[in-house]
């Protein structure tokens, strides 16, 4: 919801003051005081008291008005549940009802089958029905995301005509700063801004001064795409229609940023390996869970480097300072290949990667990496030979580093391309996965050349 | 700026029978197609043109109508100098000056001072003024994202009069949905949406309507605090204010979605160790500046590991097998740890962590290494002595494995934790060097141990 005029001071309120409102039963002055605050704020009071003082709460507002506290609450996914239980049957699906659909559906969606079924049946049918469309979208989807609380008008609307259907729907409305045009049989043909029409004459005909080359989303669409459209076109709302251009919902800015927010931490935490969101878990069980399918498949993924320098002990027990150097090689290439990594998915997800052809992009990083390569292997030369006093060795440890490092670039901007091709998500590919790669890679390359040349070394 | 109107249907424009337009000096028919676009496909197609065409572009359109293609391109900033020496200067001021405040701002920023004291000089006073005023503040705060086209009434106003005032700034301000009210020395009292002025009778006293509770960011707020208030509020504007509550701008829910892509973008590149934006380079030699400040930093602090393993030759030399599983030691630690980081690092920036107590984070996340720590080392004790049949080797792989683990989750907490604590921003203690670390540890734990017992071991 675009919450538009309820506003609040620095302080933001007096949480103190408001519990003992309610522990006085001063039921009069607690719903002046609190119903004067923001939304989000009412939200921040409710998630601080306990279940006691949330049934003294449930006494004294209204479903609607619950509604409003429940569209800014931010519980977890599980927590829902839970809350809802608290109230009275009837109270919560009125307030389910109450809501705007996409909300309502996010909550329903935490719920077991049987109570969802239950719900619907107790709250008012067209409340039910509208709800009932929007639960059936695949999660991620335009469908999932968007809310059938919008403006239409005829397409034979004047602009006063416009103007009084706009101000009977202003208060359940998601948004009224765009209305949109339909014919008489539901097919989206317009839309225009309330700015152009507070400035139209009122005789004016919508025809004339509305928009027909609208800009839609189809409800099937994913909702990174919905977020890219509404951020290339700075749109406040998009509609959302099925195939046969009939108006289902629309989409407000504020979800799509927590659409940009989700998918952003989404890439955020399968960057580090971690999986499901990076959300701050208050159990270390919890925590533990999403962490260690990553760390034991590397774990086991890793054992193959045990056994490759294994292969090579023959090599190791000649010449023992060979040793020193595997983690430092494995590091760099590791984190060169992260750094690929992390360019080549971002450069994806912005849309910046489609307009090149895919060989361009791994040749410039094929000559990224010869740079950084080159640049590092000179240093590692450097340090090695002012170390060891080794010639030959710092060659080897230079020109180990110098292959390791191009080979984790192009496999870096490769993987993610390739799964992007392949229509998987790319981010999956993530920075351990990739830097364990690079840890076999490093150690063939730098042990095989090692083993090569084993009797200039010793 | 909100774009509401312009929209388009599914085929964007047809590039060649523009450039046909051009080429065929068809001015008329040009400007009727290419005017009735949205903004951002006017910018695709100019961004797509070379300078012979661009050169037309510019005597077919007005600097108004130029300003609206340029308040939706994207360049990269280095480009920004070159375009607008294709034009005559006078126009390029002209078309500076056409541009909403914050936008002109963004682009004069991309030249040099001399450049921007002339167009300063030739662009009209007023422009130019209300441009200077926002080229003083520093970036990243709220000041230099925010706009001066705002609308503002007195406190006095009636919704009548409201209105009247409204429909005459429509055009120029970059929200009309959000009315500031202000007294008559400028200190901002209250607001109200249109939604709500629509709905009032056209006698109503603005002051019995408007809210007086108004959320509002200072002047030199960081735009990442910004950008939570109009998350958490669902605003589609904010005021900006300064120390003594006068009204200097407003920031817009569009330019916000560029804050928070750009933050997003920011955190990711920093985790994985590449310095700046993670912006897709056309320039191999650009994106290798960009990676090699950390890759050198890491190397030199990877010769540390070298350093210790070289301590340790005298082990390795007795059990050779040893050397077979620094790898794996160090990328499992490693892994954990840029898990933990991620998770310290995406908390911190969405808030999560500051209601927690420092102490109870740091005692969660080492509960959380014990448990994955023990897993990890159960698992990695049974692939070895499975492989060598070796009992105490597993025993010492797997006890190595679960101390780094444990050191590296706590590690990849604490280190942001403190950060956080110092003012530094976190996200700085990237991936590469958290792993680099951790290589580190896991070396002095895992060879130490093997040296304390290695006589057992040969």
């Amino acid at each position: 919801m675009i919450e538009e005029t309820k506003e609040k001071d620095e302080v933001q309120f007096d949480e103190q003051h408001l519990r003992q409102l309610l522990e006085n039963s001063e039921t009069d002055n607690f719903r002046e005081e609190f119903l004067a605050l923001h939304p989000y704020d009412q939200a921040q009071f409710y998630e601080k008291v306990g279940p006691d003082i949330r049934q003294i709460i449930y006494q004294y507002l209204s479903p609607k008005e619950m509604a409003d506290i429940f569209e800014a609450i931010e519980l977890d996914d599980d927590e829902y549940k839970g809350i809802l239980e608290e109230m009275d049957t009837t109270y919560a699906a009125q307030m389910i009802a109450a809501m705007y659909t996409d909300d309502a559906v996010d909550v329903l969606n935490e719920l077991d089958k049987d109570q969802i079924t239950h719900f619907l049946k107790i709250m008012d049918k067209d409340s039910a029905q509208d709800i009932k469309e929007l639960l059936y979208y695949a999660e991620y989807t335009a469908g999932s995301i968007m809310t059938t609380e919008y403006v239409a008008i005829p397409e034979n609307s004047t602009v006063r005509s416009a103007m009084t259907i706009l101000r009977n729907a202003a208060p359940d409305a998601e948004t009224i700063y765009y209305i949109f045009v339909v014919d008489d049989t539901n097919h989206l043909t317009g839309v225009i801004s309330l700015r152009d029409l507070i400035i139209a004459e009122e005789d004016t005909l919508i025809r004339q001064i509305m928009n027909d080359r609208v800009v839609s989303i189809n409800v099937t669409d994913d909702q990174e795409a919905v977020a890219q459209i509404m951020k290339d076109y700075n749109f406040l709302a998009v509609p959302v229609i099925n195939s046969k251009n009939e108006m289902l919902g629309i989409i407000t800015v504020d979800d799509i940023i927590d659409v940009i927010d989700e998918e952003a931490s989404d890439d955020y935490s399968k960057l580090a390996g971690v999986s499901d969101m990076v959300t701050f878990d208050k159990s270390p069980f919890a925590a533990a869970k999403k962490r260690l399918p990553w760390l034991v498949v590397l774990l086991f993924l890793g054992m193959l480097t045990a056994n490759l320098v294994d292969l090579f002990t023959g090599t190791l027990e000649k010449v023992a300072i060979l040793a020193a150097f595997i983690p430092l090689i494995g590091g760099t290439s590791g984190n060169s290949g992260t750094q690929a990594l992390a360019v080549a998915v971002r450069g994806i997800a912005t849309g910046d990667v489609e307009e090149e052809s895919k060989m361009k992009l791994l040749l410039r990083e094929a000559i990224t990496g010869i740079i950084t390569g080159v640049v590092c292997g000179a240093i590692a030369f450097g340090i090695v030979f002012f170390w060891k006093h080794m010639w030959l060795l710092g060659v080897l440890v230079g020109t180990a580093i110098c292959c390791s490092i191009v080979v984790a670039t192009i496999a870096g901007s490769f993987i993610p391309l390739l799964m992007h091709r392949l229509k998987i998500d790319p981010a999956v590919a993530s920075g351990p996965f990739i830097t364990t790669l690079n840890d076999i890679t490093s150690i063939l390359i730098y042990l095989g050349i090692a083993t090569m040349f084993i009797s200039k070394l010793m």
